[in-house]
């Protein structure tokens, strides 16, 4: 039998059931309203229905539980005392709004309704008693819109349409401005609107107004915007959601009416500055909705004084109590301040790291708490590049510096256009009048993001700031013309396609491209990696190929090089064709004479790399890939020769073709990634080996000798036997300790191996008495432990991960019925729920962790002190280097980019496995 | 410091060192000797050098130990009293044969030197002792031709060309009518040669004689034959030869001397009748050689009734006190009977089995050790057709019965030629004059082998045995010749390529081909069966495809069908066009037209398997391989739209074919065993699914409207995550439920899932709550657990297996430089020993094997009572099924004609399982 359930949190006048640490139960927004008014806090009273009544509800397949109804008409009954009005009475109407709240807060995802409770009715009651006919009907008309987006899925369009025609039927500026009497005339359209498409009568009974909006909400938990945004930021589906039912308050009764929202510091920028946004005579979703550029905070203090000193004093109480920037929400009704919501604000990684310090200097939080705050994912956006200050450039208009950073792209007017030319490696620059969830995932792809309207808390600003990216809003000086797909700036006509440059931390738009240069990495970033220095556990080194490479890591704190990969250097123009040469020679001696060309270049790229890493460790991988890679295609090679016999080309050419496509025949691999690879071509052609070694060591006794201390670590790929790592051990060791004798040089270097195969995990004991280190490869470990091909796997793994919109098949977009815009594969069923992360970029704690948590325990016992690293893209991410901090690794290895994410992350591993510990 | 190791086992007059048990160190031969000399049978006195002072010499870098000489000499001291005579003393000089012995007997591959000990003045004093020129001079000629070929590596062809030009000097039928004179010369000559090839002159020290030979012996363990040998069964390359030295014995004084070998029961048929062959006037290798058609032993009988009495006798105890059959060699000089060895015989497999069941009989050996003597790999070989016996076939000759068994092929007459045919795919039977050890591969490569000369104890018959292959030999009719390679059989002219079926029980030689029928398997095989099945604990299953593998596999004795792969029926001629328009459908509703069209066979399939194995289980896999196997190759439809293109080809055509490239590059991947198949193309195309789960189950219900007891087990491939095998589970339960309900009908059936992914071994735990049994793919397991791709990583495991003959790029032969005959490929170095089994043979008990473990250790966890299977082509390898054993599994599944075999080695692993407790 289910468990009986708590079905209601009652709050009102000082009292409340909940509290705030209920987030779970209540969510964000129903704890934060029960905190505030159990502190005293005006707050209009209202109830909250648990996230578990929502489990429940998708439990029992999409069916409310018998009991709710009653246990809501309860609490309406509550609240009609309290208030003194009645739900449906047309003399005094009891008007509530709807809204539902999670555990983690979810911007534009899920869905409000206001002003339920109106009807024919009650609406002429709101109007008698207020004396005010343009407010009632406005409150009516809001209703209904939203009522019919939301809970009738009728969309905003139909009803927008209507009103937008009253709107200019009486040439009203805005909103406020249409009569009275128009807005009855659009309560009737909508009725009739409603009617004729949704097939129903506009609900009379303020009850069944409610049931539907409470079950609407529930239904909002799974549509595909909160589900695409849950995956996005990794929140569990299991959680559900609140529904928050409270009295209105109205901020669109006239001029002493007002509704707004705020920060007790600066989101942008972190700095310690009340700021927020109100609009008068509005309500609810107005200001955010970036409708209407809203008015700044302190004008606030002009118009309404007393009010404002009181809205100072609470947040700041609020600030203090959640020991955190606060996010808040409220509206005045008639001169008097109601608080809506109050909630830990989100802020740019920039404003992360300023608010944690400034709040460590006013020991209202701990350095500790501090460093386990700031999201590191968030942190590797401060490390890239911004405008280089010395460069000129054309600024072609201002707006609002709604999220810091720099960006450079071709401008695109839609958020699928932005989807597709991301896709295809283009960087673009969203440009819209407004954005709405649904531009999201548009958003997501775009470099940066620049509307016409809005303020600095409407919908891009908050997502921007959210997702990180430069953003400039309310920019008016833009004529968008979304039909011709070009926008007017002055003078200027720039069309899709054109490049376009923001910045986000002053605000100016300007044209073309702007050159970067690397940002100053001082100040409070400086202070926090310290402070995480401090803490961690965890090495962190760089995956780093160049010189250039390791010299920014370096930079950004890599402790050392944890994969230097051979075998981009051979890619290279000047090289590739060397590379082919010694792969195609017919005789050994012209094999070694190709050789000892690369040989040399070989040298060169260790030599730089080791010694812009001086002092500190670099492991450097053998070669690992087949060496059919460095070849043309086998198919193109086919085609062309079919081509050259049909037309008669020269006969000396295709025989030479013939040739080459002989060899491509002979190297070409049914399975390549299972192929002859790493430590197996090592093994065939040792000859591979004793170059790259030769070049490693002949590298490192140069620099040796201008006195430049050097610790290579030389690690072969691709091993699933102790047999081959004997092998390629053996060679290894004697060339470098032919190199070193010939050089009179006595290098300190290792012998190591990656840990790449299920085979060498599970044999690690005996692959340990040859490996002096073992490095992680979990890009690979993940593809034969899952049995995934990492660049075929794509089809499958993203519909495992139920992105219903893409196509298994080529990843293109779904129509509703299932079917490939662009290919036309016809996908069967609706998408599944079978994978909850993306293994290529979280670790697989179960089974590749699994394999590696054996791997490490195995190499321990025979060599306790084997050193022990991870150098796949999984080194990078902060939940995988929690693993490996709790699987007791020496180090991580990640791209430079992340090594700041990496440091803070393994901070923050330390301080989880403490309070773990404690918890235990 | 080194082990003092003793350097001699010495034997002589009823006293030894060693005894027979001591195989491990003094060989099979060396033990054997000294056994018989302990039992007071006539052994010519002699030593043994162990196996301990050939590793050591191997250890030391091919460095004979300091200490043997001075010991050799010692006991060759020994030898000169016990016998009387001097080592090189020209009165009375004592010769001695050298002769390897390894633990496991080696026939042809070791190489033996006899009359050593004779120089130029030893030859007169022996020619002059026994008034016997032709024996003396004959012998030295043997003594220098067996010294030239093993000691030098000059081969034996110049010295047989100088030989058999005397022969056709002197008009000399056979070896014997060279007169003594003309002996001297060939010895003469052979000095000379030896100078100038050898470039040493012919030694006449007796000591040095005998150092270079034991040292040639040394060094025969390593040659390639023995290396390949041992790779072809197993045998460790860790176990060094002995040598033995031994006095030697004349068969070639004359007629009243002879030289023979036996056996104590027909190795061919197992036959309680004394069996062998000899030739008078002889010596050594001439009877097994085949050069001479020795006479039966029979004959002996009646030319020296006593001396075949006193062998008749001492064979008998022999047999007695080994327990099991010997082979046996005998020398008799003037009269006086010497045994030269005994060892276990080797023997057919039909051999094996009525020697097994009759030694029971006699009561010498229990039902256990009857069971643990059967080689189950050479089971196999019962279970293969034979000639249909009432076919009408053309017999063209009859030759001696040497090995039992039918066999039809074209015919060829070089083993390098065999070995090539039978790599594409060619049936053929290798025809020679006679075989030496140079021809095994190609013996290996035939399906028959038919020689002109030699006995049963010849060459091609002992090695035809052993591989139980088809043989006749001493088929004297045939007319060889090598150079036109054609053959003439009295009219009938023969050539290259044309068929021919020889029976090799019977020793009839057929021209063209014979029709087969199965085999009777009752008899001594059912006997031992029996035995077999009552002892094993592993139930055998059958993977069968066919309704005709299901009812063979009955036949042999599977308890169920343990693999049925579904594909297999989609290839077939009349599907693939359907299974195509399938893939390529492009609506819902034109797939699921073509998988009903495909629903109508698979029912009929699987209601004729089920049917075969009504009472059984039958695990049926739903579809495995990735979609574009079934669609024509990518790069070859590229060339062809090209050449359309530039041919000017019907624009239509070439449209549809762009079409269906297009589809083919969809589905293309780059490493297809790791992409969209199994499970994950069920999840994404459940219609599949849903198909063959409702051919099964209508076929099921259908059946059991016939009251036929049927039990589907139905199985998933390719599942890594329980996920996936949820997903999967839900559409078989609702396709099978739904099934039921229209016939009305319920069908116990269970749901389980292949563990061929190193993922599922890893989280068995979560997956036994979903599946009702594992059934361990371990071809799939050993490929990703290794990273090994099977359809590529030949070229290297070859390599790795130190194949030194093959190129790991194309297979070809090496050359000695090694330098590819075939692609011209440069191997840089000496082949590898890097793996010492096949692990796509043989389960790789360490990484393959332990992933096998976690998961049977984790999965019974979850579900005591799960069945636990193991499919892969490992379940018919005998060390496999010890593994599978050990680890507790339920049962084996492999192909029908495996069944026995694995009947057997289940049986097997109880009795060594005991064996290896009772020694704990």
């Amino acid at each position: 039998m289910a468990q009986k359930i708590k079905r209601i949190y009652f709050f009102a006048k000082g009292k409340a059931d909940g509290k705030g640490d209920m987030k779970d139960l209540l969510g964000g927004k129903g704890a934060g309203l029960a905190e505030m008014t159990r502190a005293g806090i005006p707050v209009p009273p209202g109830f909250t229905i648990p996230t578990t009544v929502c489990l429940e509800y998708f439990k029992k397949g999409m069916k409310v539980p018998s009991d709710l109804r009653e246990e809501v008409k309860k609490s309406i009954k509550r609240l009609e005392t309290v208030t003194g009005k009645g739900f449906g009475n047309k003399d005094n109407p009891l008007l509530v709004s709807v809204r539902s709240g999670a555990k983690f807060s979810m911007p534009g995802m899920m869905d409000t309704i206001l002003n339920l409770g109106l009807n024919d009715q009650t609406v002429a009651g709101l109007a008698d008693k207020t004396g005010n006919q343009r407010f009632a009907y406005d409150s009516y008309r809001r209703f209904m819109y939203m009522f019919g987006d939301v809970v009738l899925n009728m969309g905003k369009k139909v009803f927008e349409e209507v009103f937008e025609g009253y709107k200019k039927k009486y040439n009203a500026k805005d909103d406020t401005s249409v009569p009275p009497a128009a807005l009855k005339s659009v309560v009737e359209d909508f009725k009739s609107i409603i009617k004729s498409k949704a097939k129903i009568e506009f609900p009379q009974d303020p009850y069944q107004q409610l049931f539907m909006a409470i079950e609407a909400v529930f239904k909002s938990w799974n549509n595909d915007r909160a589900i695409y945004y849950r995956k996005q930021n990794n929140i569990p589906e299991t959680l559900g959601t609140a529904v928050n039912v409270q009295t209105m308050v109205f901020g669109n009764t006239g001029d002493k009416s007002a509704t707004g929202v705020g920060f007790t510091r600066n989101p942008a920028t972190g700095e310690k500055m009340f700021y927020g946004e109100y609009l008068t005579n509005a309500q609810g979703e107005d200001v955010v909705a970036g409708i209407r550029t809203p008015k700044p905070i302190s004008e606030l203090g002009k118009e309404m004084p007393v009010v404002f000193r009181q809205l100072r004093d609470i947040t700041t109480r609020l600030e203090k109590h959640y020991r955190d920037v606060q996010d808040f929400e409220f509206t005045i009704e008639n001169e008097k301040l109601y608080m809506l919501q109050t909630r830990t604000g989100k802020r740019t990684p920039q404003a992360a790291l300023k608010i944690a310090v400034d709040l460590v200097k006013e020991r209202l939080i701990t350095k500790e708490q501090a460093i386990a705050r700031i999201e590191p994912d968030k942190v590797e956006q401060l490390l890239h590049p911004v405008f280089d200050p010395k460069a000129k450039y054309d600024v072609i208009a201002k707006g609002l510096a709604a999220s810091p950073g720099a960006a450079s792209g071709m401008i695109v007017f839609e958020a699928n256009k932005a989807v597709e030319w991301a896709q295809k490696g283009q960087a673009v620059v969203l440009l819209r009048e407004e954005t709405s969830p649904d531009d999201i995932h548009g958003m997501d792809a775009s470099k940066g993001i620049l509307t016409r309207r809005g303020g600095m808390t409407s919908h891009a600003a908050v997502v921007a700031r959210q997702y990180g990216k430069p953003a400039i809003v309310g920019c008016e000086m833009l004529e968008i013309d979304a039909k011709t797909h070009s926008v007017k700036v002055g003078d200027k006509l720039l069309k899709e396609g054109d490049y376009l440059s923001i910045n986000g931390t002053t605000g100016e738009v300007i044209i073309g491209k702007v050159p970067f240069v690397d940002p100053d990495l001082t100040g409070d970033f400086k202070t926090i990696m310290t402070w995480a220095d401090n803490i961690r556990k965890l090495g962190v080194r760089a995956n780093a190929d160049t010189p250039r490479d390791a010299s920014r890591a370096r930079a950004f704190g890599a402790q050392g090089v944890g994969l230097c990969r051979t075998e981009h250097m051979f890619f290279a123009e000047d090289r590739i064709g060397i590379m082919q040469k010694m792969i195609l020679a017919e005789t050994r001696e012209e094999r070694l004479k190709f050789l000892d060309m690369l040989l040399v270049m070989q040298r060169q790229d260790f030599a730089g790399i080791l010694k812009e890493m001086q002092g500190l460790p670099v492991t450097i991988r053998l070669l690992d890939p087949p060496l059919h890679e460095f070849l043309p295609k086998r198919e193109e090679l086919m085609v062309e020769i079919t081509k050259l016999e049909l037309q008669g080309g020269n006969p000396a050419v295709i025989a030479e073709k013939k040739k080459l496509l002989a060899r491509v025949e002979e190297l070409h691999e049914f399975n390549p990634m299972l192929g002859l690879r790493g430590a197996r071509l090592g093994i065939i052609m040792p000859d591979i080996t004793r170059m790259q070694v030769r070049a490693i060591i002949e590298a490192a006794c140069d620099l040796l000798n201008q006195d430049i201390k050097v610790y290579p670590e030389i690690m072969l790929p691709v091993i699933s036997m102790v047999e081959e790592m004997h092998a390629q051990k053996a060679i290894v060791i004697e060339t470098a300790n032919e190199v070193m004798k010939q050089k009179n040089k006595k290098i300190k270097f290792l012998v190591g191996t990656m840990i790449e195969l299920p085979r060498a995990a599970i044999t690690a004991d005996e692959i340990a008495g040859e490996a002096e280190f073992f490095s992680f490869g979990t890009n690979d470990l993940t593809q034969t432990t899952y049995g995934f091909s990492r660049d075929d796997a794509g089809r499958f793994i993203s519909f495992y991960r139920s992105y219903s919109e893409h196509c298994p098949v080529c990843g293109g977009r779904l129509n509703k019925d299932g079917v490939c815009e662009v290919c036309g594969y016809h996908v069967m069923i609706k998408p599944q729920n079978i994978l909850s992360f993306d293994p290529f970029a979280t670790i697989d704690v179960k089974g590749v962790g699994g394999l590696v948590k054996i791997a490490v325990e195995k190499g321990r016992k025979t060599r306790p002190d084997i050193k022990l690293g991870i150098c796949g893209e999984h080194g990078g991410d902060p939940q995988t280097i929690h693993f490996c901090h709790d699987t007791g690794l020496t180090y991580v290895s990640c791209s430079p980019y992340r090594i700041p994410v990496a440091r803070l992350a393994a901070a923050q591993a330390v301080l989880s496995a403490a309070a773990t510990k404690h918890k235990k």
